[in-house]
C-alpha cells in the first residue's frame, strides 16, 4: 500500500477571487499548471493552500473542484483534513473518501497545546473514520514542541496510518523512523534541503515550491535514486535560491506572484497575508528568467 | 473610555451538548453562574471558550446567546473575534457591535508565522471595522515569538485600540507598556500570578479560573488597590493551588469538571480535548471542598 | 539562619587594569563605592563580576581582596564559587570559608547540558564541602532549560542549602518555592522587575545595577515591606529606565561607564566584552544626571 | 590551504587519573588508540575533551602531550583554543603554533550572551594572533542562538579563517555557506547524521564517536565520495545506533566506558559528569559486541 504513495507531491495552492472568495476557475488554473509538472500527485487543502484561513465548508468545495479538475489524469490525490476540531477533520475525511481521493493527511491538532495523549487519540479516531490510508504530520514549528520517536512511532503503528509528512530539521528522528518503519511513506517537507531528508530515508516530498519547480524536483528525485550526488546538489542549489528569494517577500505571496509571471491566473493570498511590495518583486522575477532556471519553469 | 473597561473578567467557557454541538441551555447555565461572581464582565468566544475549535458561524450564535443571557445585568461584554482570517474576524466584530457588545478583542493572527507588519495591518483593519474599542493580545506561547515593546506600542497607538490582554511572563515589557500607555487597559492573562502583573501595571485581569473563583479575584483586586500585600498573597495562593490541580488534569476539562461539581450543567469539552480520567478528579474535587476554598465557590 | 541572609545585595563588579589583569586598587575602589550604598551585602565573584572570563586562581585573589576591603563593615559577604568543574568549585568554597565569608553561592553547572541528576549531585557535594550556607541558582537563560519545582525543591532540601538566587521570569515557580520553603532565602535576580519577584515571595535581591543604584533598591525594599505600592512603582521605574539604557550599550560595559562617570576608577571589561562606542554613552550619562536620578547616585 | 585540512577527525578525549587530574599516560593511551583508526587527524582540547571543565594551564599541558604522542605519524592536529576570555584563547593559540599544530579552532565566546559584533571581533583578534588557519564554530545549542548566514559568512571572510565546524541541524545554512565559500573546510559536527551534512556540502567531520568508530567514519566518507548511498546509509545506521546507546548513559561517560571495554585505560570523566550506573552499561557493551559492529572497533 505505501509504496504506491511514495514520490513527489505539490502542496497545492488555493485559487481566490480578487475579493478573497474561493474561486473555482482560478483553482482549476492552478491544478492544470501543476499537472503539467509530472509529479506523483497533489496534496490538497494543506497549509500551503491557506487552509488555516479557510472554513471547513470551503474545503469541502475545494476537494470537489480539484477532484473534478484531475479527472482523466493519473495523479494521486491526498486530502489534508487536519481541521482544529476532530469532528470537522472527520467530516472532511469522509468527504474525500466519497469523492475518490487516494489518501488523507492531517496536521497534528494545533489550536491548543495538546498533550501527546490527546494527539495520539486524535489520529487514532481520524484513521478509523474512513478506509483511506492516513499520512500524519510532524511540524514542531507549528505545534510548539518536537515529538519524540516513541510518540511518532506509536501513531505510525496505528491501523490505517500509512506514513508521515516530516517538516522538522531533526534528521536523527527521520532516520530513526525510517529504521523502525521500513514500509511507511516518509515525505520530507523542507523543499530547500530535500536531498538531506532523502539521504536520511525519505521516499517522497511534499512542498510549496513544487507548484512552480515541480519538474526540477522530479529530476532531483531521479538523480538521488541513481546516486548522482553532484547533479542532486546542482538541482538543489536552484531550489534553494528560489526559497531564498521567497523568504524576502513571503513564501505564499511569492509563489502566487511567480505563477502569475508564468501566465497562471491564480489570484491573491487571503489576509492577513500581505500583498507584495513592488520592491520585492524584481529579484524573484529575475530568478525565474535566469537561463539555468527557465527550462524548469517552462 | 479605557477606565470604563478596567477590571476583572471571566474568560467565558462554552457550553456543549453531549454530542459536542453548541448548546444554548448549557451556555446559559455557565453565564448565570459567572454573573453571580460579581466580576466586571465577560470575555466571550476566546481561547478558554474553545473558540479555536469552533466555526465562525457557531461564534455568531454564541455571541447572541450570551448577550441575551446577560440582559438586565450591568456586566461588560468583550467579544473575542480573532479568527484566522481577517474577513471572518471583521464579520464577527460587526455582529458583536450590532448586538450591543462593549468592546472587541482578538488574538494576533496565528495560523501561520505572520510578520510584525502583517500583524500590525491585521489589527489596523480590524480596529477600523467597527466603532467599538479593541483589545489586542500578546501571547508568545501561542504565536511562537515575543513581540517587542515597539511593535506592541505601535498597535496600541492605532485609532480604536483601547488596550491589551497580556499573556506573557515578560513583566519588563508589561511595565514598559504601562509607562508608555498610561490610559490603556492592560489585562493580565496569568491567573496564578495575577498579583505580579498587577504590581507591574495591569489594571485588570481576564482568566479561565475566574469562571470558578471569580469572587476571589474580585477580592484580590480590592486588596491590591488597598496595599494589603499579605492578603493578596493569601488569595493568590488559593488561586495558584487551583491551577496546580488543573495542570494535573488539563485546564479546560478540569474547569468544566469543577463547574459540574458545583452544580452547573455545562457539558464536555470538544475533542481533541480528552475526558478526565477518574484518577485525576479526586485532588481537584478535594480542593474545592477545602474549608478555606469553599466560601469562594459557594 | 536564613533570615540573617535576607536582603539586598550588589552583584559586585571586578576591577581590571587597562591590560585586563585583575587590579587590586580598582577592586577596592568598587568595593568602597558599593559599601556606601547601605545594602545588606556583596555577592562576590558572580557573573556580573565577569567570573565567567576569570581563572580560579584570580577568583582566589579576588576573594581575599574583597574580604580585606570590607573589614570593619557590617556587610554580609556571599562568595560565588560556581566554576565549571566541581573540584574548582569546592576549592573556591573552602577558601571563602577560611577567609570568613558568610555564605556561598554557585551557578548550576553549565559548561555542558548536564542532567537534573548531575546538577543535584553537584550541589549536594558542594553543600557538604564546607560549613557555610549555600545559595543555589536558577537561570534558564544560561543553562538552556528551566528547572522544575520538584528539581529545585529537592536541592533546597539538602543539608547546608539555605536559599536560591532566582533569575527566571517564571514567577509561578518562584511562588511555589516560597510556599514549599518558607524558611529559605529567595533572592530575585531581575533588577528591572524586582517588585514582581518581591510580591511573589522573594525576600531579597541580588543585582548588577545595585552597584550604581544601591540606595534606591534599599528604599524600594522598604517601601515594599510597608505596602507603599505607588512608591515601589516609582522607584522601579527609575531602575527600569536605567536597565533600558544599559541594554543599548551592553550591561557590564554600561555599568562600568556609569561608575567612571560617578568618579569611581574601575577600569574596563575583559574581552570579548567590547568597549562602548561614544554614540552610546550620552543617553546613559544623561540618565545619571536627571534630577530624579541624581540623588540616588550621589 | 583548506583542502589540506578536509577530512575526518576525532574530537579527542582527555585522559584523567582516578582523582580527575590530567594524566599523561592515559592521554597517550587514548591518542594511540585513535591513531590506529586511520582518520585524517585529531581535534585536541575541544568540548569532547571536557575542556569546558579544564583550566587553561591544563590545556597547555595537554597540547604538548598530544603533540609528542603523535610524533612520527602523518595525522593533522587541530588545537581547540576557545577559552572564555580572548586573552586565554590567544595564549593557547600561540602555544599550539609553537608546538607545531596544523590549525586552530575555537567555540564562539559563550560564557555570556555576546552580541554578533563581539563574536566577530573575538574571532578577528584570534585569527590575527598566529599564522595558523582558524576553524570557527557554529553551535546554537551551546551559545543560545543561531547565527545568520551573513554573520557566519563575514567571519569566514576574515584573513586566516579557513573553515567552520558546523554543529547545528539547520542544513539550509550549511548549504548556503558551502555555496558562498567553496574553498572553506566545513566539518559537520553531528556524528549520527553525518551523511546529511555531507550531502549538503560538508567536506569533513569532527566527532566524539570517531574515537571508537573511526574506521567506520573513514569508510562512510569514502562511500559518500563514490555515490554509494546504500552503503553510506548502512554505515550511518551503525553510528546512529551507537549514539542512541550513548544517549541512555551520557555521551562522554559512555564513550570512556566503550574505550575501557576495548582495552584502552582512559580513566573517568570529571565531575559534574556522573559515573555510569551498572544498569546502563549492558546495552552499550552488547552493541560493541554485535557481529556487524565488532569489525569496526577491533
Amino acid at each position: 500500500m505505501t509504496n504506491a504513495l511514495a514520490g513527489m507531491y505539490a502542496a497545492l495552492l488555493s485559487g481566490f477571487a480578487d475579493n478573497e472568495d474561493l474561486d473555482e476557475k482560478r483553482q482549476r488554473n492552478i491544478v492544470d499548471h501543476v499537472l503539467r509538472q509530472g509529479l506523483k500527485g497533489l496534496y490538497v487543502g494543506g497549509s500551503t493552500g491557506e487552509s488555516g484561513l479557510m472554513s471547513t465548508d470551503e474545503l469541502f468545495e475545494q476537494q470537489a473542484v480539484v477532484k473534478d479538475a484531475t479527472n482523466g489524469h493519473e495523479t494521486k490525490l491526498i486530502a489534508h483534513v487536519g481541521q482544529p476540531s476532530l469532528r470537522d477533520s472527520i467530516r472532511l475525511a469522509r468527504n474525500a473518501e466519497k469523492l475518490g481521493y487516494d489518501a488523507l493527511s492531517a496536521l497534528p491538532p494545533h489550536s491548543y497545546r495538546f498533550t501527546p495523549d490527546e494527539i495520539f487519540h486524535y489520529y487514532k479516531a481520524l484513521a478509523a473514520s474512513t478506509g483511506l490510508p492516513l499520512i500524519i504530520y510532524e511540524i514542531p514549528g507549528r505545534v510548539g514542541r518536537e515529538s519524540s520517536v516513541a510518540e511518532l512511532s506509536a501513531i505510525l503503528d496505528l491501523p490505517g496510518v500509512a506514513g508521515i509528512k516530516f517538516s522538522s530539521m531533526n534528521l536523527m528522528i527521520l532516520s530513526q523512523l525510517r529504521s523502525k518503519h521500513p514500509d511507511s511513506v516518509i515525505y520530507f517537507g523542507s523543499d530547500e534541503t530535500y536531498m538531506t531528508g532523502a539521504i536520511a530515508g525519505a521516499n517522497g516530498g511534499i512542498g510549496s515550491t513544487y507548484n512552480v519547480l515541480g519538474k526540477l524536483y522530479v529530476a532531483m528525485d531521479e538523480a538521488m535514486s541513481g546516486g548522482q550526488i553532484e547533479r542532486v546538489r546542482d538541482l538543489q542549489a536552484i531550489s534553494r535560491t528560489y526559497v531564498e528569494r521567497l523568504f524576502e517577500v513571503g513564501v505564499m505571496p511569492g509563489i502566487k506572484l511567480s505563477l502569475r509571471h508564468l501566465g497562471v491566473d491564480c489570484g491573491p493570498c487571503r489576509a492577513p497575508f500581505r500583498i507584495l511590495s513592488d520592491a520585492g518583486r524584481k529579484p524573484l522575477i529575475d530568478f525565474l528568467e535566469q537561463p539555468d532556471v527557465k527550462p524548469w519553469v517552462s
